[in-house]
């Protein structure tokens, strides 16, 4: 596979940072072409704005997506985006890797999401979920977060992980059509020995051997739907 | 009250920011006090970095929680941030107006939350949900969003919108300690005409001259969990 690492962490040498470090090195062992994005390294620029476009479908008000559609079409998306809407689309898997900040990713990550997953290409009309641009690819999060497992359960204090994270899972990952494979967790980073940090890369090595075989997760058909999106019923099916 | 808008749209003629405006004429009419952070306008930064911070307690590895707790001890908080800071606290209501971007805040906004809601004030050890540092204040979701109605509940193809918004409604505003009013949504918006656009401006006025009736929402109790935050069973309280 071609594999592209979206990462956003502000400290090279945190942990977050080695399981990038880790999936780099063992992805290539596993004989993988291995990709990185790591955005602070980049400096990249999370916000959705009209410097994005070096053409204007409407110069006089700005709607994202169609201009997203149209600079594409045109050829004059801003590089930077351009440049990771190309690393994407080589991509068979990409692999999110960042620390939870407030349930969900850092902005720098978020602003990967607005800025390059364009309208037109990646979604679009009634391409999205199963139908979605980037059907028969598929992502993955690898994340640190301080709380612990017993934390992130139905009847924890914040409820299940997954249900936090279903606006990144379901909403963004498998809306473009990806599917999306068991996120690997890495509990409690902040407050744990280095023994337990070597525990957890050993845990996200095995992780990343066990890719073939792991489960994605199926989220939704857009079969189930008619053409006005109103669930189909199963007498009508 | 004193109330806080937190806006983010990079059109000044959207309807989004229609709302917004709109929002500060109906609150000043009713005698409230308005400060407004349009952050598109203002420039902000959303990339949470050691750049935040004017000195250092590790100048050597940063954890970006631990600055904030010794920045703001210090009174080294970038101003940008320092500023926000400041209107937060003022604020006895926070609106966050905002277009759905992924089933989520655009990145210039979650970069708002990222930085300004810090660790030690806002946050931090045990305070958090009805024990949160900004306990006592509201907060409240305006936004608008492509989808239609029947898109976003149980059955819908995209589930519930109050599941999607879970990261933000709970795991971000009830978080912190704020009481979250119901969000107002403008659904639809991209594809609706004029006088589609007038009534929904209309309902949000309405909601506006509701605010003191709106039910907030609950969450959760920290009295339901135990000192290492494992559910304290029905049997035992």
């Amino acid at each position: 596979m071609h594999i592209l690492i979206v990462q956003a962490h502000n400290e090279s040498q945190s942990f977050n940072a080695a399981m990038k470090n880790l999936a780099v090195q063992e992805l290539l062992a596993q004989g993988h072409s291995v990709e990185v994005s790591d955005l602070y390294a980049m400096g990249w620029n999370p916000i959705a704005s009209a410097a994005d476009f070096g053409s204007r479908a409407n110069p006089e008000y700005l709607i994202y997506a169609l201009e997203q559609r149209h600079n594409h079409s045109q050829n004059t998306l801003a590089p930077d985006i351009q440049d990771e809407l190309d690393k994407l689309l080589k991509a068979d898997l990409v692999i999110f890797n960042f620390p939870i900040y407030w349930f969900s990713m850092p902005a720098i990550m978020k602003g990967w999401i607005d800025r390059v997953l364009i309208s037109g290409v990646c979604y679009g009309g009634k391409r999205f979920y199963d139908q979605g641009g980037l059907a028969g690819k598929k992502a993955m999060l690898a994340i640190t977060i301080g709380g612990q497992p017993h934390m992130l359960v139905k009847d924890g204090v914040h409820g299940e992980l997954n249900d936090m994270l279903k606006p990144i899972l379901r909403g963004t990952l498998a809306y473009t059509g990806m599917a999306v494979l068991p996120t690997f967790v890495a509990y409690h980073v902040p407050y744990i020995s280095l023994e337990a940090r070597a525990n957890l890369l050993e845990q996200y090595r095995q992780h990343l051997r066990s890719l073939d075989t792991l489960q994605t997760v199926t989220f939704v058909s857009l079969n189930e739907f008619d053409e006005k999106l109103h669930p189909v019923s199963a007498t009508t099916i």
